[in-house]
């Protein structure tokens, strides 16, 4: 349970993704929200029935990768396996779950993004698509799809049709001045940004709802995530979101 | 792209489960079937946008890694992750593959397979549910849910509550005499023994049935998978199996 360089090819999360992540903002050196990115991994923890997280151990371990690099703003990677070993699926009869953190410089992205919608659907039908697990590879093919189409992410829906979230942001949309984003049950996962967005709407009196459902009728939209925090959506398939006002509100209350 | 002791932090099989796998058994220092392991390997990597498998390299590695231990009946298991780095989610322009090799004694189970239908659905809307990959946690999830209940295996229906597969091996079962298995768009891996059932089926004048439904009127069941062959189930969800003539024969056939 130590911050090593390397991991042995009998670790869980290089077989099968039998893990959890976070990736936490770093600005001027101080890890932004990290007790909201801890308590969500602890709660993933248990969810996959895996031993409870040493908190302390993760913040040292993310603060000695942070101050390994020289930058104002990075992104700082908390990784979780599961561990070595078990006979195929089976984990050992007491996982010892293995703690890396890396980081990396990371600039805040220019200008808003345009999305397109993923033919990779969400499977809200498992409880891993409501944790950030180390089984991240329907993001990775979504977002590969959107780049391959020129865009910046993709919008993803679940096997139900309902919009789910982005590749790797939570997803909202205004209507007639109410904000709207999907319900945790449409297999979403529970972004600290989300959570803060709707935190500083409701402070604002901006009525928000969670809802299933498509962005059928959107004036406007965005992405949300620890590292972009309130991005402004463009386009989804063509089509065109102008400026927002309340969107632009909320992405200066947020920083 | 070597076979090592270890993979770095950078690498993408790790951090997101971008990768994908093959489980091949070895008899006598055999590698059983291993030409069609290596061309689903190679079907994989076309469908996750990966270069194309080297597949001389991945049998030196394999026999490589058999030849360290000794053992007449071993599970050597191949894994290709997309290599290192890339920004989050994105791959680099140009993605170096990591191949790893690993082998292990594997005994035969012995008796049939207890069942339990999986809370965990599989996600027919995503390409990845057709193939070995390294995110793999939806099946140990559902593993650990049969595991949990003292059951064996876990039946996992897909979306749309049609039958799907094993956490870890395709299923069949019989009704009249018929052969029923569920059709590979229901979120199916195209298992290389699930293959050679239906083609075994066939040569014996046995009629089998993809389908795209739940295994209701089953008279009896059984699961395949490399390592298990022809593997009865003896219960599902508490509903008994007696022994039956065609998958003893079936059984036999594949040895």
């Amino acid at each position: 349970m130590t911050l090593g360089e390397s991991v042995p090819l009998d670790d869980r999360g290089l077989l099968l993704g039998d893990g959890l992540f976070e990736t936490v903002l770093a600005v001027e050196g101080e890890l932004v929200g990290l007790a909201a990115h801890l308590d969500r991994m602890a709660g993933g923890c248990a969810v996959l029935g895996l031993p409870p997280l040493d908190a302390d151990l993760a913040g040292r371990l993310m603060r000695s990768a942070l101050a390994r690099i020289a930058a104002p703003r990075a992104a700082v990677r908390l990784t979780l396996t599961a561990g070595s070993g078990g006979r195929g699926l089976d984990r050992p009869e007491a996982p010892a779950v293995r703690l890396l953190a890396t980081a990396a410089p990371s600039a805040k992205p220019v200008g808003p993004a345009c999305l397109i919608t993923s033919s990779v659907r969400r499977n809200e039908g498992s409880p891993a698509a409501r944790l950030k697990t180390l089984s991240y590879l329907d993001s990775v093919l979504a977002r590969a799809e959107a780049r391959g189409q020129g865009a910046d992410e993709a919008l993803m829906l679940n096997s139900r049709g309902q919009a789910a979230c982005a590749a790797a942001a939570n997803l909202f949309w205004v209507r007639e001045g109410r904000l709207f984003t999907p319900a945790l049950d449409c297999g979403v996962l529970a972004g600290t940004m989300r959570a803060r967005v709707l935190a500083v709407a409701a402070g604002a009196g901006v009525e928000a709802v969670e809802v299933r459902e498509t962005p059928t009728g959107a004036e406007a939209m965005f992405i949300t995530n620890s590292l972009i925090g309130v991005r402004a959506v463009s386009t989804l398939d063509g089509t065109i979101f102008g400026p927002s006002a309340l969107v632009e509100r909320l992405a200066e209350a947020i920083g």
